[in-house]
């Protein structure tokens, strides 16, 4: 019997254990899709507790905690810190087999060099261990991402952000790490959603360009992703829900389509209007990406907010969001075909919330020509918010390298909103080596350490670093 | 090698051994979902020999038959008993891998003291022993459930019936296990199938509420709800199929809808009309289900009798359903959150005929706040019919680990129509010992004991225990 | 540690081992469905180097290249042979978890005696080892064919086609082969295809009959089945892609239709009227497939052709198809009841694209009656295509396993257009062998040797004789 996360945590042949201690280990850490706020970066912010840092806004443990009866008191609501912490480590002992088992436990050992294990009992102990911890300087944001091993952070930014702390960061010589904003202009995409009205008005402001239909509307877009240029951003990503998905139209009807989402402010929009305005403004930014060198990571498949009443008491990213099971793929098809048709796909990660829809993910990348750079067009990204487990990331890069060149995979990200998920990272390249591993020491791939130890770091961080140009 | 099926039968870690023997095996029976006859009980059958008990109504064993290309004659026609099984020896040794291969050596050597390979060269001495056996006290109805260890059993009961051999199982005191009633109307939701309004006159008859709209038919439900209530009752099932499942309406347009499908004995509804009576019995169900604090239960996907000459030739549940792959998951979300919007949800258990949905069932049970009483208000169930095997039931439990609580888990249901399928607990017992072991093993729980030997328990037996409320 | 592909390569059990070596190693092969092209067996080709051999048509090795960033100048485009497979070799260690990577070592160990590594450095000595060995009279077609120890061949040929080289082949007894071409009629079935007038015309052409409507089509496919009855051939297949499969109609419709189509040349259809046609056309020929003791194959649910760009470049079969996930088995169910519900249905197998349908497909099997001749009259086919892979079969058999009857699999088909292939057959028997050795291991089914090789030769060789009537 194994220790529990021990130093082989996960690595379960020697060829494992080779590789991931003298090679990936000690890789630097490239966290291309996060949803931290920059502004604790540039403020180095501190923490004044563990439940602030851990709880605060993690709404993978808040699902967790619900699916334990815990009453929404101590998630969301306004007991105690101490309390909400007690509550989480009370239901620790039933997440057996979860991520969050794994991922709690890992970063009270990596930054609080603590390890007891997360239960009712210890929750005194770690509460204070963590606590103290948290007094000290090198657990600022800054020092965490710096200790942590990380070269490059992509935040997540709308194009009305003023990206005024990306600038800030930008200017301060004191921090080593590259911080880049990245252009997620999912709220200009939202033409059945209410405040669709208000978000375009602010986009004029901020843009200088006065939004009165479709083109005027790309062109306050293409004023903003010259900012995000400036700014050295190199990815966009959008989150595509909803069933309708791929739908073409004539600019007279875009003009018609859009004129109705101002006046309705996004209400009594049906599914085909909003697909053709979607369809017509992802394949012009899509240009637009390839135009400016970046890579477009597309989101797909997701339900969200599927509480109505929770919706309304919390908002948005608070735990009620789920996976869909409709077709996705055949559109999306449609999408990449279009752009691609006019030679202006630019490199592009997919991401299916479904894990159903893995094979099918890595099989569409398969179809497109490539500029003969040594690099693939079209990508799957890593197993995806619901599939981030053991598992889920097991039978993604399965997938993935039987219907694609898993040489050229793009590894881990956070997706994260916590500066202590890096060990996400660490999670990864675990089980990236031991999947390497059982193929060697099964004799399905050569024991060349060489050839294994470039796969390694490729998948770990080379192959992003010039996938993504940074 | 192991032997076939020793006493550590699937356990492959002295975890997984320590866990089932000391723990698990021990356990009572909660069979919370079946489909047992409560007549067999109350007048507790004996049965004349082993093709009535094993094959008289298990479309299960009929189907794999007809996969092995066994005439009709020998599996739902006039051939003898003693035919009928020896065709059924004959076909064993093709079904490696599947479940009835487990499920019939299990129920051999656990009810028949027999560990006779099933084969036709054993056929003789098979059906010896066991008719021999058969002709026991210790078999009948009552004494199989007995000795079963089984505490409470949840037959699956029509609105109309009028709960009889229930009545008799409550006030006979000799025999010492719940018999409970479960509230099934489906029928009362087929207002597109013929013979509706039949089974509307049969309601109105039983519960003396004259049914002519969809509010009188409410009211009998009620009615009847409150029948099953008086003998116990603590759960309702709905399966639901068909493509549209999500649609609200005016009462007006319901009450138009209903008078329509009475008049047309349910020919000619349209999905959408369809769709919308059962949103709104559901909802309103729902919504009664939470008054009385029973578990409502959600079967879907399935594509019945999909073969029509073998349904007007043997009826439903001859063998002829199968697995659907159309997006369930968007409709039963919209049910879940209109009755949760408000705040009428009752507790829910959610199956999925299509192991693909596995992950967004799990998923899907996150979405929902609690009373903070320590359990999930909705619920994966246990791997469902033809997903109700080894591997199916490592898939299921996994994605439910990964995706919700897994110390959570309400554990298994034989969903059987024979009295000698309680075996499928100890399979399931089984497996669930060995999944916790192997992740204990590699280090991925901590081997503490009596965590360990709770969680199992909870699984086991609390946890349906206190959901349910028995 | 296990040595790269050694004699014991993916047998990880004793069991495994023997019933691999003693069994199913010495087995014939029986190809029941490739896309080789008769003529190259008819004139015993030879090939001029391993280019030619190895990346002249094989789109799967496309794919490869594509998702590894090669230029399609060395893909399809006019760089020289050697150029093409140094490209090849050097993308070769990222192919890391594909089953190409296993494929192409086989290929050359079995058929090139050269247990080198495929990569950059040893290109050159691959290429001159294997093109001195194509200049061996053993390499021409007819001797590999003979060599792999092939005993049946069925090619895949349009109802257009002459079968003049089948003629040849039959006609010559200096091969010992069956050579049998297999009738697939996909594009008398591309109502919605520019191309389906002229292909109709040359139709009427090759039958004799002037086909007007849909009742002289249905003539002009029978005329045709004569002819490939005539050559032995025993099988149909039939690519069913596209959202609407299942749709009945009057024959005067059916007439319009078919009119509509002749005039338009397959342009602007609808998806109603293609699947109106398609249904008919289906439900005749199958009756036509009883009749003639074929058996049926059906493969649904591709995306072809999903780059329009490319498509117009290289045309159909370049490796732009995808794997699609839209509902495919509601319909399928549909086609297959109509033909039962006449008593038609011939033995049929079943071929899903999407991994995800595996468990519906398997399930579906199992909803027909037989005629009691001990074989199932639908049967789920070996993995297909995009699943041909480690992980993909072992997926495939386990989930045929749990829903049917393992022991009456139809085993492996290369679907190949290569004529060094036939080693998937031994990468198919290993993994099957490895499968059952790992259940009797276990502990799951008895170590009985007989019952085993039976199971075992049934599966990679009986099976198939019988159910096809080879």
């Amino acid at each position: 019997m194994k220790e529990f996360m021990d130093k082989d945590f996960l690595l379960e042949t020697e060829t494992a254990q080779a590789l991931y201690h003298n090679y990936a280990a000690k890789l630097p850490i490239i966290d291309y899709h996060c949803h931290v706020p920059p502004k604790d970066i540039a403020e180095d912010k501190v923490y004044n507790n563990i439940t602030e840092l851990w709880l605060g806004g993690d709404h993978y443990k808040w699902r967790a905690m619900r699916c334990c009866g815990v009453d929404e008191e101590f998630i969301t609501g306004s007991a105690s810190d101490y309390d909400k912490f007690k509550a989480w480590c009370k239901v620790m002992p039933k997440l057996i087999g979860n991520p969050l088992y794994h991922w709690s436990h890992l970063e009270l050992r990596r930054y609080f060099d603590c390890d007891l294990i997360i239960s009712e009992d210890n929750c005194d102990a770690i509460w204070e261990i963590c606590n103290e911890k948290l007094r000290d300087p090198s657990m600022s944001v800054r020092n965490i991402i710096k200790n942590s091993g990380v070269e490059t952070i992509c935040t997540t930014d709308d194009p009305i952000d003023t990206l005024e702390w990306h600038k800030m960061l930008r200017d301060d010589p004191s921090f080593p790490v590259r911080v880049l904003p990245a252009f997620r202009p999912d709220k200009a995409f939202a033409v059945d959603k209410p405040g669709f009205a208000g978000y375009i008005a602010k986009l004029s402001e901020v843009s200088g360009v006065n939004i009165v239909d479709i083109d005027s509307l790309k062109l306050a877009l293409m004023q903003r992703l010259d900012l995000f240029c400036e700014l050295g951003c190199k990815t966009a990503d959008h989150g595509l829900d909803g069933y309708t998905l791929f739908a073409e139209a004539s600019n007279h009807e875009l003009t018609e389509i859009f004129k109705k989402a101002i006046a309705s402010d996004g209400n009594g929009m049906s599914a085909e209007e909003t697909a053709k305005i979607r369809t017509e403004l992802l394949a012009f930014l899509a240009a637009q990406y390839k135009c400016r060198g970046f890579v477009m990571q597309l989101h797909f498949g997701v339900l969200r907010n599927q509480n109505a009443r929770m919706f309304k008491k919390l908002g948005p990213d608070a735990g009620f969001d789920t996976i869909g099971n409709y077709d996705m793929i055949t559109p999306v098809s449609r999408l990449l075909d279009k752009a691609e048709a006019d030679g202006k796909l630019p490199r592009t990660i997919l991401y299916s919330i479904n894990p159903g829809d893995n094979a099918a993910v890595a099989a569409l990348c398969g179809c497109f020509e490539t500029s003969g750079d040594g690099k693939p067009l079209v990508m799957q990204g890593s197993a995806w918010w619901f599939n981030d487990n053991l598992e889920g990331m097991r039978r993604q890069m399965t997938d993935l390298a039987n219907l694609s060149s898993f040489g050229n995979f793009l590894g881990m990200l956070t997706d994260s909103r916590s500066f202590i998920s890096y060990t996400r990272h660490e999670y990864f390249r675990r089980i990236l080596c031991d999947l390497i591993g059982k193929w060697v020491e099964n004799g399905e791939y050569p024991c060349d350490v060489d050839t294994l130890a470039e796969l390694v770091v490729d998948i770990c961080y080379n192959n992003t670093k010039s996938y993504f140009g940074f």
